[in-house]
């Protein structure tokens, strides 16, 4: 199916979630040797986002929907043997007030992790599906992504994104906002449409500048707007929209007048009444952007996850040049960056067994070292601050936001006050792993403040429970010693035992 | 006095005040065509920080102290008719938790705003002032400067300074915390020398990296230091402390035993219980940076702030290369920003006179508008959240707290909901005309949304009191139309009316 590079190695079954705002997606593939072959793909109209109330609140008739639907998909995953699986969400979890309530019943009904994404990261794991289909040619293209609550919007060149935005604007929440009476009228059509230019207008200019050769969409509206014009002309090429074509669907849903009789041939009928506010936002933006064609394409979010998730084996781990993007960015001293991650994961190593440590907490604790300085990037004074709120908010391609999260309250927890653990479930670890992860890093971070990897002082470490013995084999320099006792008060403080043993 | 780069013009005068943790400063001089002569110098040891209790609070004997102080200054700056006057605080007003009590009765007595200074711009301003005096020799130069509540270390070339720290500790504050018991022991200078050199730990491989060819002190504590030491050994060249002289100091301090019986030949009495407690600072500073020698010079933090309050009418001031700086760090779109603020400008020129507006808020609206996306360097969702973020916590050469505070404010007020405006006297410039400003800015973005200058729509803007008229001289496109109609919407929000008026 998808043919791209990765070093050779046994095949890989690979399964990647998507919870959509308007649909749950589920694909398998077998992975060998850089080919995907595709073992099962199902996708179920939820529709999250029409279940959020007016406060924002994901009502209870939705979420069971959508459990039952995880549980079936978990049921699919488990006959496929799957050896890796990622589940992300998109804007209906990053925009519900109580999505932390159905991510905890969704993990126990899946059993894995559930992680939102943040827009832009949606763009970026949404062009990397799609750009799979001419890697190899490095024309400027267009992929625009008309999902539920959010549109993804991407200019790049081959696999490579330029511009990547994601507007707050969805066929099911355009619904809900402008078709609520369920007249489809010239007015209610016309609202939607000048709604989607506002959210448009910023990054048009930009986005015009940058240019492309061809305009590529994904999602359902897309599709299904190709699929309605062809059933209309037969000679159109399968999935290629015209701008006299939308404009033809857009009279005829008009004609239809309600949602209710909203029926076409070439349409679903689960998604009829989504389709006028998927139409407007369609015309938007061949209006913005000054389209004539698009093509609609299969590779999607769920592609780009699948891709990513079989990266990360390799030295091409996006999150890996992210970090590097933004030691550049804040001028971190990368030297001491990576002397702190070698200290750090040399503790860790040494309590993996005692504390049952997992491969995802290594990685977490190198990642934190790298990046722990970047705040100074900004300003010297509460640094840590500084640095965790940059992990906490910044586009990171690559990351999950429970992954940002993670990676942020680490960094602030490594210097000063041990700061309350973030809520269960909102970061990517558990609160008891990340505690312990943070006194790790604090102490890599003592035993390195001197900045010189010669001025070095062999030590062990071992955990009685959570209590800490920090055995050096040699008399150390007064400083470190102090060092070390502050640390000790400020474990304390936390009510965290940490001894330290010297000659 | 000082001779330096400046444009001819006609002599001014020049008035700072430094409103130290241990001292308040005045110094006065006319500069006239890149020469400064002295006109008025004068210091007062008020002990700032000394008022500080276990709660960070000033007390109210300190507090009278410091506001007699001002009121005699203030009669000498009236008398020398000063044209221009720049107040500014450190450490022990960024410290103290009733600062802001103290700054309003301040500047009510000054009739000036008073302005705190971060740590760092402390350092570069101490550097700025040290530095005139060797500024066309670019050999590397250390600077220290121990004041009451923080003490500053930069390494420069020539006028240039690479490194900027200003560390937590200060004769006043170290007297309070290791010599409480006023015992003068090898035990409480020891105590106060390890809590200085791990301060010092974490700075000192960068800085001996950078090295210099000649350390230099300003201060009270390093003028004491080599006065006192010249009164033992006047063989000794004045100014100079000697690595030896330094321990040779401490002995005879610990001989003395006790901060009532200090008292030495080059010792002023007022200086004699916060030198123990500078001596071992500076005994820190010897040993961490491994110094044989230091020269004290006169030029200090009040020097600085001369010569940047003078350059501010130049094109060297230094906020405006800032403000470049953050534009390249977060990749800010230049040409828009000068668009944004060209336009905001002429709105501006429009509302000067009926709404009273001074040049501070001109400048500060076009800084505004200078760097309105940066927020986009971390990621577009919440932008203007994030531009705040960094405007209100980077190291800004040039600006004092209060400005960055305004600017803060004013990025995060320029799109979406107005924000509370910031309490009085903590920004720049009092609510109410922040307020105004945001409105301008808010109506320059909108005016520029298309991002293209040749999409210009002429219009005018009057005020009657604070409502606002925007009055277009030609029909609007559609879309300018629903941005306005946005934007009037959100400042209705803030019970402000805004009208759009279109032929």
């Amino acid at each position: 199916m998808t043919n791209f590079q990765t070093p050779s190695s046994a095949p890989l079954r690979l399964a990647a979630v998507d919870l959509g705002s308007n649909s749950f997606h589920l694909l398998i593939v077998e992975a060998d040797n850089g080919h995907f072959t595709e073992l099962e793909k199902c996708s179920k109209k939820v529709q999250l986002a029409a279940g959020l109330d007016d406060h924002g609140q994901l009502d209870e008739n939705v979420m069971i929907r959508a459990l039952e639907c995880l549980e079936a998909f978990g049921t699919i995953i488990d006959e496929h043997r799957v050896d890796r699986l990622r589940v992300v969400g998109t804007n209906a979890l990053r925009t519900a007030a109580n999505s932390i309530d159905f991510v905890v019943c969704a993990e126990q009904c899946l059993g894995q992790r559930i992680e939102t994404i943040s827009g832009r990261e949606e763009a970026r794991l949404i062009y990397q599906g799609a750009s799979t289909a001419w890697q190899n040619d490095t024309a400027h293209c267009l992929v625009a992504d008309i999902g539920g609550g959010s549109t993804e919007l991407i200019v790049g060149s081959g696999t490579r994104p330029l511009a990547l935005e994601s507007l707050e604007m969805g066929c099911v929440v355009y619904t809900r906002r402008f078709f609520g009476s369920g007249d489809i009228t010239e007015a209610t059509m016309a609202s939607a449409e000048q709604a989607a230019l506002l959210e448009l207008a910023n990054i048009t200019a930009h986005y015009r500048r940058l240019g492309w050769q061809r305009a590529i969409g994904t999602s359902g509206t897309i599709k299904a707007a190709a699929a309605t014009l062809r059933a209309i002309h037969p000679g159109l090429k399968k999935g290629e929209i015209t701008r006299e074509g939308l404009v033809e669907l857009r009279r005829k849903l008009i004609e239809l007048g309600h949602l209710d009789r909203v029926s076409m041939s070439g349409l679903k009928s689960n998604r009829a009444r989504v389709f006028p506010a998927g139409i407007a936002i369609l015309s938007a933006i061949f209006k913005a952007l000054n389209l004539e064609h698009m093509q609609h394409t299969n590779g999607a979010l769920r592609d780009g996850v699948l891709l990513d998730l079989l990266s990360r084996d390799t030295r091409h781990d996006v999150r890996h040049t992210t970090l590097g993007d933004m030691q550049r960015q804040y001028q971190v001293d990368v030297q001491h960056a990576e002397y702190v991650a070698a200290t750090a994961l040399t503790l860790f190593d040494q309590l993996e067994t005692p504390w049952a440590l997992d491969e995802a907490s290594r990685q977490l604790l190198e990642q934190a070292a790298m990046v722990h300085e970047i705040g100074l990037g900004i300003a010297h004074n509460r640094y840590h601050q500084h640095g965790s709120y940059l992990l906490a908010n910044s586009d990171m391609p690559g990351f999950s936001l429970p992954d940002q999260l993670a990676l942020a309250w680490l960094v602030q927890a490594h210097r000063r006050q041990l700061p309350e653990p973030p809520p269960e479930h909102r970061a990517a670890l558990p609160s008891s792993t990340l505690m312990r992860l943070a006194r790790l890093l604090r102490l890599a971070v003592v035993l390195c403040r001197a900045r010189d990897s010669a001025d070095h002082w062999p030590s062990t470490l071992a955990a009685d429970d959570d209590s800490l013995t920090l055995t050096f084999l040699q008399p150390i320099p007064d400083l470190l010693r102090q060092d070390l006792a502050l640390e000790q008060q400020w474990q304390q403080r936390s009510g965290l035992s940490l001894i330290i043993e010297t000659p």
